[in-house]
């Protein structure tokens, strides 16, 4: 016989759900996707959907209907009748008793949430504090996996702060990114960020960011950044796809500019704004 | 309304039972640990207990009572009635809307299962063999989180090389431990093993490794290993909760010694089993 144990209550494995058997919690073993809707239209879901390919493809889930996928999306996103709305989903490799070795025929499990966006425009508008954090997260960050403790302790550690983001620096005092989002600084007339790597989430809002900027005439440098250098720029911003462009007007405590969005951070998030106007669904 | 989806169907998100909003799933925010009886005696609960309390507070999760864990564990190893038995629990930080930065006022969710051990005689007869990988896994693998994907990949991709154990190497060409498994290497009359750092989980079969090491008479290294230093060794072993010692013959597709556990693999072996019985429960 095996038994499990959920809080105080001893039940027989065989009574469970295969939700307590999803190797989802057990190891996190699966990748997701957050994408938004502006006014009724989901923003650049065929770059989500490709973007969740490519996860998929790099933790070796196979089986999984990237049609099927958006056909779901769609139908969930109808049903909500949220215009402005945050659309989450995982696929985790599926359920089975614990064992770090998969089981070949495992079918997937698909979970998915569309909820009310918060409303950031205090965000956009006074902009944000961010705090730096120790860069702790795995060598594959730019699979979009549900390996995120590193991203919640930075992110808590941030909100302990009063801080909005949390600023990931790696052990050679390099910012990667943020802890839920591209990372920027304009300095002169560059708009400056890593570049693609391992360490570095191919941010779809970041491609949208780097595009406003080319759009608006900032020269795109992808280059990281040191601490000291962010804490110097003339202004600072993150993007992501539930706040886009918010500026960051406090780096580790110091001012960024006069303390308010800088004016290429308000150009820039006009700009993107601009894309999502004109996407169709 | 929120909306949630699994798998086709469409559900108001506040029908789900918490488990699905768990943030052990969303972000492998939670610990564990693994312990097995031998015949009917559960060894090293304590310093089991001990390690996951240093987890919890590694991870910031708190109201906790390690007395009622121990409890439950007692509790449920007894209704099991295994005498060899895997027992396996972890505690999440509980549930709630996906949200990086965690509420305050979180229940943590407790999971645990008891079931028969694999046996593993045919391993600790023959050996195993094993297979390099590169270690992927977050800076923080003093803390047993779940967290596990890179675990996941590379012992995955060890199974389907035929191999028993993914062995992890660093960016340096450095080996910190196998995916599930502390690894040592025996050169001459010393026995060698990574050192505790951030990267190495401070695994409790270790523990127990080197102190059967040390009561047979060989000189104990820490010191990280080469992928070559290993290949050329006089023997090779990993050390597991689970399978507690047993020897690697081929790495990488080279034969250590005489392609059978070598004669300390065996003295250790016979060593560690004396402590399994001398363990009050």
């Amino acid at each position: 016989m095996q038994i499990a144990m959920i809080q105080d209550k001893i039940v027989p494995a065989s009574e469970l759900e295969p939700v307590y058997f999803d190797r989802g919690t057990f190891f996190g073993d699966g990748v997701y996707e957050v994408m938004r809707s502006y006014n009724g239209r989901i923003f650049a879901l065929e770059e989500h959907l490709q973007r969740f390919a490519g996860s998929l493809s790099g933790v070796k889930i196979t089986g999984v209907d990237i049609d099927l996928v958006r056909s779901r999306i769609l139908r969930a996103f109808d049903a909500a009748r949220i215009g402005d709305a945050k659309i989450y989903f995982h696929v985790t490799r599926g359920s089975q008793p614990r064992d770090r070795v998969w089981n070949a025929d495992l079918q997937p499990n698909f979970f998915l949430t569309v909820s009310e966006l918060a409303d950031n425009t205090e965000n956009k508008t006074k902009g944000i504090a961010v705090s730096t954090h120790p860069d702790w997260r795995w060598k594959r960050c730019d699979i979009k996996s549900l390996n995120l403790l590193a991203n919640v302790l930075a992110a808590t550690d941030a909100a302990g702060k009063g801080c909005g983001e949390a600023i990931l620096v790696d052990e050679h005092g390099l910012i990667t990114e943020g802890a839920g989002s591209a990372f920027f600084a304009v300095l002169g007339q560059t708009l400056q960020t890593a570049p693609l790597t391992a360490n570095i989430l191919p941010s779809i809002t970041r491609e949208y960011a780097i595009k406003a900027g080319s759009n608006i005439g900032l020269e795109i440098v992808e280059k990281s950044l040191t601490v000291e250098q962010a804490a110097g720029s003339d202004e600072l911003l993150i993007a992501s796809t539930t706040q886009d462009i918010v500026g960051v007007v406090r780096f580790d405590g110091k001012t960024i500019g006069d303390g308010k969005p800088g004016k290429y951070t308000r150009l820039l998030t006009q700009e993107f704004l601009s894309f999502t106007v004109s996407t169709p669904r």
